[in-house]
């Protein structure tokens, strides 16, 4: 490998490279001493790029490898079988697993139906948020059901203010409300750049489902 | 459960949701209709916000639950045992994963032995890269080796296109250059709105580690 032998030998930007790192880490080292606190976070993801449920079911198997127990709740995806479903039902003893949508808003058409299935979802979700050897909860396009109205966000966020203090909780789904993006710990916009859908791809097995 | 119960018995409301959605259902299977192509997907998760990894590991995940082999090469953590590291360990026969990393840029402060390791780390990757037996692979935090120079661009821009036509390979870490947005085709800028940390709570295992 040749590619950077040329940035390789220059001792000069060796050495401002290491003092710009040194100013960095001092910045750093101070932000994590300053950062005390323990507790169980709420992080929401919003926004219309792709990643909000992906990423979510990244803390869930980051959660699984330190042994913690997990649970998901689904909202709104459900008709169609999805690889984290298939892998993570393997599961059955550390994660408990409960899809409860029966697909988009668009394709059930129906409100009525739609808002007794968030309300046996959010029943699902209560059970999980009310068990404290349960340390993280990931609650996946629970913002979609709350877009819609289908649940009431001010006993969504009773709910979350009262659960165990150490359980961590994730949220997805666009358009958050601002009610629980003032709640949230952490929030992350998903904002779309690009997507391969609008240029003609498929989701794909592994990607998207 | 009696919090949508006013909304439940609006029949006019339900008839425009019914309507509402119908049009969305025609808009949504047009674009499903027109999204016939069917191949290796190349997506970056850039920005400063949170989930550009975890992302990443939940579509690794995805993958595994649909019975791909998968490829992780990490290139700056590596310091710190993760959560997703002791999970995905469990699966050698179905997932190879490589911390290459020696840690945060501002951790090592030696340049040259970072070009070294992320060239050793972009030869793990190419061995991925190469074997069409592999339907995924993550390049965890290779944005953060390309804004440093410790990798050239164009070597692993043509890697990348050099690929199996079937593979879809996810980037993640901030600050991806312009080039790599170009040629991928979905890239997500995760927007911080807010995170934990700054608020004075510790990285979490199972959130952030």
């Amino acid at each position: 490998m040749t590619m950077s032998e040329d940035h390789g030998v220059d001792a000069g930007l060796d050495a401002r490279h290491r003092a710009r790192m040194q100013r960095k880490k001092a910045m750093v080292d101070a932000k994590i001493a300053a950062a005390t606190d323990v507790r169980g976070v709420l992080l929401v993801n919003t926004g219309n790029g792709k990643g909000k449920s992906s990423s979510g079911f990244g803390m869930v198997i980051r959660a699984m490898g330190h042994d913690m127990q997990v649970g998901v709740v689904q909202f709104i995806k459900g008709a169609i079988p999805t690889g984290e479903e298939r892998f993570l039902r393997r599961f059955s003893g550390q994660c408990r697993f409960h899809v409860m949508g029966e697909g988009y808003t668009w394709e059930t058409q129906d409100r009525t139906r739609d808002i007794e299935k968030a309300q046996a979802a959010w029943a699902c979700a209560q059970a999980l948020l009310r068990d404290p050897s349960i340390g993280l909860v990931l609650l996946d396009e629970l913002n979609i059901a709350l877009k819609y109205h289908y649940l009431d966000v001010h006993t969504v966020l009773a709910d979350l203010r009262a659960r165990p203090a150490a359980q961590h909780v994730v949220i997805t789904g666009r358009g958050a409300p601002p009610e629980l993006i003032e709640a949230a710990d952490t929030v992350t916009d998903m904002t779309l750049v690009k997507h391969a859908f609008s240029q003609g791809i498929q989701a794909q097995p592994g990607v998207e489902l």
